[in-house]
């Protein structure tokens, strides 16, 4: 991976390595071991997410790890130094907490569709990156906790992202116990959608990508902000909305060349419009 | 299928055939190979839906489908020639997605329960249609898909339904990359609750639908109600409503002959009041 | 079971034993053969759980029970006994359903985590019982069902906790037919969290209320209150609201220990503070 890495971007600099190929972004956490999310981690990462939704040439994002740790969470020494602030860190955490919650909603509100590719342990805001991702694909190696009831601190933020993925059950028994998971039972749990083999994990990742980087930017970008607008509604609300979208997707031009290629079986040419 | 039709109901005329036999309606989308969502289709399913609601001899309603195709959602061809309209199609697509949220309103808010029998494709509004069903049983040759993505057109409105059955992950895998789910997946997505083989589904399902059409109408009609709207409730508005519920079902005629009969050791008989 | 109880408590006299162990407070239905939840049960029950969470000694509750029978629900003797009262039992039926729903949400809002023990039949407001708990542990010798549909009443209370464990379609599965699942089915539609032989059912479950016994009772409270209001928020609400309780936990003494320790690599002392 960090071969790759340096043959197709400039130097790595930041906490977070971003490669583009073929669309597909690989954003990759590069501070092991822990790829902690300090406040500097955090806002590049924000930053990078930020600026694949405007970037046309990004079509996918994959958000991947270097290590054998895939993100262990909140820097807790970070933290901690800021006890011997003035105001006990109050500023600090709350900062930190503002900024944990623009990054996983820059993942869910991002216009391009978000795969996290997972080997190793996800813990804490960890596991809150994959929850918060589209899909999520792990290696048989990875595993998954919210501990934060084994340091007094309960992991309220990153059971927003849990507690929409798992069910009740599934997510309190995380969250009350801290006991870690594997990654079929990550699945049973609606975590990740898929388990492979180590070795096999970056090229199922890839074939995910391609396949949906394939696809009508302008179409991917109208479904997932309506997926994630509509979930939260009533049914009759959630109808009436998603009507107007898709009666403004029908008249988007993507969708005349989409569909008017299907009736006259060719292959469709997306412009993105 | 059909000489059983024939048997019971006049002859068809329009695209749903019709059949009531001991209190269970076999709605039957009869316009295959595709059984695609036209206007028409959708507004005589609609009809069927809504006449069955008042219709006291109705008690529990199944949807099938003729042919290898359970349904392969809206009539392309058909939303494609509205394109040449002074509007481009805009009106004909709203009437489309109107008709559309109508139908499958008229199946989840209708006070008889609906049951679908699937065996084959269904594909975006026709994975809808199941999706929106109360309890759905298909044949392991079924399989389920939602393609938008391959024509430029999400399946925001299947979605709808679709993420109140499936897990977020699961949902957006579907509507990400357009694949097709087997039987099997799909019971794991909640999408259907058995699995049969295809010489067993037809009595599997007449099984569901003779035992739900033994219980009381009015309980059914209260339950399902209730079930649709306290859903959408927060916990503590969900026990004042339902609170409510219970309390006008125990004074409910059938409650009192049904818990009489319980404690009496005889065999309820409903009056559907 | 009730030789600890008699060794431990004193003398039983309500519906309800309680007893305190290690800060482990085991809840029994004490009413066999059926445990049926009359206003006297429930009240006692309400009472126990209210007791509890102001009780700093208590630190997890158990709920179990005496018999075969888990829980059959509501006691239909008593409510049918009404019937003869002047307004038809309206009265009686509004006290019971309310003091239902004071139960279940004493069980939901309760600060300290609870923990269904669960071996044998659960049905109706049984059932209720157990999907209100936040974890579940069943023997696989248990069974489920809310068989309302058979008398006349639908489990519309019942299916309120229901609904919020298992999937549309499994839940509906369940009210619509009455039918009874099994431990294994429980545990996959997210009623249960895990199924074990009736001879280690209370082993497992104490292990588990060990484990949450050992962590920070505050840390406990603050997440298990948010994470019952975060699940019924929008995603950018619940992120602006435990945001805000991360903060306030990162401000408590139980915190700055536990991060404290867990950086100093030595186990940490709670306050609850």
């Amino acid at each position: 991976m960090a071969e790759i890495v340096a043959l197709k971007s400039t130097p790595a600099e930041g906490p977070v390595l971003a490669v583009l190929d073929k669309g597909i972004l690989r954003l990759t956490l590069a501070n092991p071991p822990a790829n902690a999310l300090s406040i500097a981690v955090m806002e590049a990462l924000t930053e990078e997410f930020e600026r694949a939704a405007s970037d046309k040439a990004v079509r996918v994002i994959v958000l991947s790890a270097a290590g054998k740790v895939f993100c262990a969470g909140h820097d807790l020494k970070e933290l901690t130094a800021h006890r011997a602030d003035a105001d006990r860190g109050r500023a600090f955490f709350e900062k930190t907490f503002t900024a944990c919650a623009t990054l996983m909603q820059a993942i869910v509100r991002n216009p391009k569709p978000v795969i996290a590719e997972v080997n190793g342990l996800a813990t804490a805001a960890g596991l809150q990156l994959v929850a918060s991702c589209d899909l999520a694909i792990c290696s048989n190696a990875s595993t998954f906790c919210t501990p934060g009831v084994h340091i007094g601190l309960f992991c309220s933020t990153p059971m927003v992202a849990l507690s929409r993925n798992a069910s009740r059950k599934q997510a309190m028994e995380m969250l009350l116990t801290g006991e870690t998971i594997d990654a079929a039972t990550a699945r049973e749990f609606g975590i990740v959608n898929r388990v492979v083999p180590p070795e096999y994990l970056n090229q199922t990742v890839t074939k995910y990508a391609e396949v949906i980087a394939s696809k009508s930017p302008l179409t991917l970008k109208i479904g997932k902000e309506a997926f994630y607008d509509q979930i939260e509604m009533g049914l009759a609300d959630a109808y009436a909305y998603t009507g107007r979208v898709m009666v403004e997707n029908m008249l988007a031009r993507d969708a005349e060349e989409g569909i008017g290629a299907f009736i006259g079986k060719r292959s469709p040419e997306w412009k993105g419009e």
